[in-house]
C-alpha cells in the first residue's frame, strides 16, 4: 500500500494511518507516567520531581511560504508554542529544525528567522537549538521547518483535551477559519481585494488569562480540520455530546464571502492563533471576560455546552439542528 | 544570495551561515541560564529544579533510507539520543516529525518505524511525540525525518564540548569512518562485496560507563565531518591544541580500503555510534576499561591528548608530524 496525500490531512484517514504504523510500532509510548504518544493530545508531558516537562512536535510545509498575516517562520513557532500553551504549561523554548532547497533566498531565509523570532518574543519564549539540512533541487520545493516546544507546568496540572465534563461551556478565542480561508483566498488570487489575514499568533496569553480564573476543564488548538475536527475529537475522547450554537460562533464577513466563493466550510479549516476551551459553567462568564482582555482574544465567545451523548450537533439559525462531523481529509490542499 | 550545498555540509561555510542568518536573528538563545544556542554544543539545556532538561534537535535526510547496517529510522533515533548522551545526561524520549513523499511504500515506512523503536528500546527512551506530514510526489525526495531528544541531568553536571583541559587524554569510544564510508561505498555500488556497514547505534551505556569512572571533562558526537571536524570544534572551543597518534586510531581495514578507492580521508566522515571525549590522564586507563566492556565501545582507544597551543596535530607514522584541520565542507553528498 502507497501513502496518499489524505493520508496527511488533518481527519480520519490520517488517523487510521498514524494508528496503524506508527503507534503500533512504538513500544515506549510513555514516559515516567505521563501523557504520551497513544493520547494523541497537543502535547506529550514526562514528570520529573514536582513538575512535568510539556513536548510537542510539528512539521511545517506551508504553501505559499509568506501569506497574508504570517510566514512559515511564525506559524512553526506558533504552532508549537500553542500545542504547548493549550495543555495549561507555560511554554519555555522551541527548537528549530529547517530543510531548505538548494538555491534558497538568504534574504528570505532572514525574514523568515525574524518573523519567527518575533513570535517567540512575544512570549518570551527561547529558541535554544536547531539544525540546518540543504536538499538538493527537486529533492525538497523550498523548505520544511519542524519545531518542537518545551515547556513546563506543575505535575498532575496539565489540561487535556479529553476532559470535557457534562455542563461546561464551551469557548472559541476567537473567530473562525481565519487562516484557511485567508491562505485559500490568497492562493486562488482575490487575497489582494480583501483585507482578510491569517490569525496566525502565540496564545499563550490567552490561556494565562483563563487559568487565572480557573474552571477550564479541557483545551485544544483548533488546527488542521478546524473547529468540526477539534470539536469532535474533544467530544469523543470525553465520552460526551456537544451542542454548539451555529449564531454564536465567531465567523469574520469576509472569511463568510471567501467560504462561499469556494464552498469550503469555514468551520473545517485550520485556525492558527485560537483555543477551543471547555469551561465550568460558574465560571464561564468570567473566564469568557479575562480572555476579551488579552491582544488575540477580543472576540471571544461562548458557542455552546457539553452535553450527554456523543455527537457534536449545531442549532442552526432557523431553529433546526444538524450533526457536526469530523472532516474526513483537508478540503484542500495543506494550508498548515 | 543563494543557499548552495555546502551551506548544508558540516563544514565552516555552515557555520558561517548559521552564525549569520539563525543566531542574529534569534533574541532570547538562552533559558533560565542554561546551555544556549549560541553554544552550538550537541544539546541544550533549561535548568528546572535541581535538573536540567536536555534538548536536541536533528533534521535526517539520508540517501539511501535503507543501507548496510541501518535505515533512517534508527539514525534518527540513534542520532538525537546521542547528541543527549554526550552531554553527560539520561535521554528520556525521543519526538519524531517525519515529512513523507506521497506514494510513499507503506511497508518500508513500518521497517523504519520498527528501527527507530529497536533502537529506542536498547536504551529505555520513549517515542512521545509526533507529526506525519505527506507532500506530493517532486515537492520532497522520500522522506525526511526530524527527532529531537530530550533528556535529564543533575544542574550544573551536563558535560560540554569546550571543557577539555591541558594534560586530558583524548578517547574514542571505537573505529572511525565505518557510517560514512560504508554508506559511500554502497552508493558506489562495491558495498556488496565487503562485510563494512555503519555503526549506527545508541552510545548511551559507553556515557555511563565512562561516568561510572569519573574524570571526563568534555564530550562530543563525531557526526558531521568526522572525527577532524569534531575535535578541532573542541579544540578551538576549549582555546586548546590537541596532539593526536594517526596510528592509534582505529580505523577498520574495510574503512582504509574504501578511503583508498574513494580517495576520501576517513577523519572526515561521518560516525553515528562514537563518542570522542577528553578523561583526565589519572582516570583514562580505567574510564577505557569500563567502555571496552560496553556492547558499542570494544574497540575504544586513547588516541591522544590535550595540549598547550591552538591547533590539531598529528603524529603519522613515519614519525612526523602534520595539521589535522576541519574539513571546509563534506566531502561527499551527505550521508548523515
Amino acid at each position: 500500500m502507497k501513502i496518499g496525500m489524505n493520508h496527511g490531512a488533518g481527519g480520519e484517514v490520517m488517523g487510521d494511518l498514524i494508528s496503524q504504523t506508527v503507534l503500533n510500532n512504538v513500544t515506549k509510548k510513555i514516559v515516567n507516567g505521563g501523557i504520551g504518544l497513544d493520547s494523541l493530545d497537543d502535547s506529550a508531558t514526562i514528570p520529573v520531581g514536582d513538575k512535568e516537562i510539556v513536548i510537542t512536535t510539528d512539521g511545517h510545509t506551508i504553501n505559499p511560504l509568506f501569506f497574508p498575516g504570517g510566514d512559515i517562520g511564525r506559524i512553526s513557532a506558533a504552532g508549537t508554542i500553542n500545542d504547548i500553551s493549550v495543555m495549561g504549561a507555560k511554554p519555555l523554548a522551541i527548537t528549530n529544525a529547517m530543510i531548505i532547497q538548494e538555491g534558497f533566498n538568504i534574504d528570505d531565509l532572514d525574514r523568515i528567522m525574524k518573523s519567527m523570532d518575533e513570535t517567540c518574543r512575544e512570549c518570551d519564549v527561547g529558541i535554544i537549538a536547531g539544525d540546518t539540512k540543504v536538499m538538493e533541487q527537486g529533492k525538497i520545493d523550498k523548505m520544511v521547518i519542524v519545531t518542537t516546544g518545551i515547556g513546563i507546568v506543575d505535575k498532575g496540572k496539565a489540561i487535556r483535551d479529553s476532559t470535557l465534563n457534562v455542563g461546561d461551556k464551551i469557548i472559541i478565542s476567537g473567530s473562525v477559519g481565519d487562516h484557511g480561508m485567508s491562505l485559500m483566498s490568497f492562493r486562488e488570487g482575490f487575497g489582494f481585494d480583501t483585507d482578510l489575514v491569517s490569525d496566525v499568533a502565540p496564545v499563550y496569553e490567552i490561556v494565562e488569562a483563563a487559568l487565572s480564573v480557573g474552571g477550564v476543564t479541557a483545551m485544544k488548538d483548533p488546527t488542521r480540520g478546524g473547529l468540526a475536527n477539534s470539536i469532535n475529537e474533544m467530544a469523543k475522547k470525553s465520552n460526551v455530546g456537544v451542542l454548539l450554537e451555529d449564531d454564536a460562533i465567531p465567523v469574520k464577513k469576509q472569511v463568510h464571502a471567501v467560504s462561499e466563493m469556494l464552498g469550503i466550510d469555514p468551520y473545517e479549516v485550520a485556525n492558527e492563533g485560537k483555543v477551543l476551551m471547555g469551561v465550568k459553567n460558574k465560571n464561564a462568564s468570567e473566564v469568557l471576560k479575562a480572555i476579551k482582555n488579552t491582544k488575540y482574544g477580543k472576540e471571544a465567545a461562548i458557542i455552546g455546552e457539553v452535553t450527554e451523548g456523543n455527537r457534536v450537533l449545531m442549532e442552526t439559525p432557523i431553529g433546526g439542528t444538524r450533526i457536526l462531523e469530523a472532516p474526513v481529509a483537508d478540503p484542500v490542499p495543506r494550508v498548515c
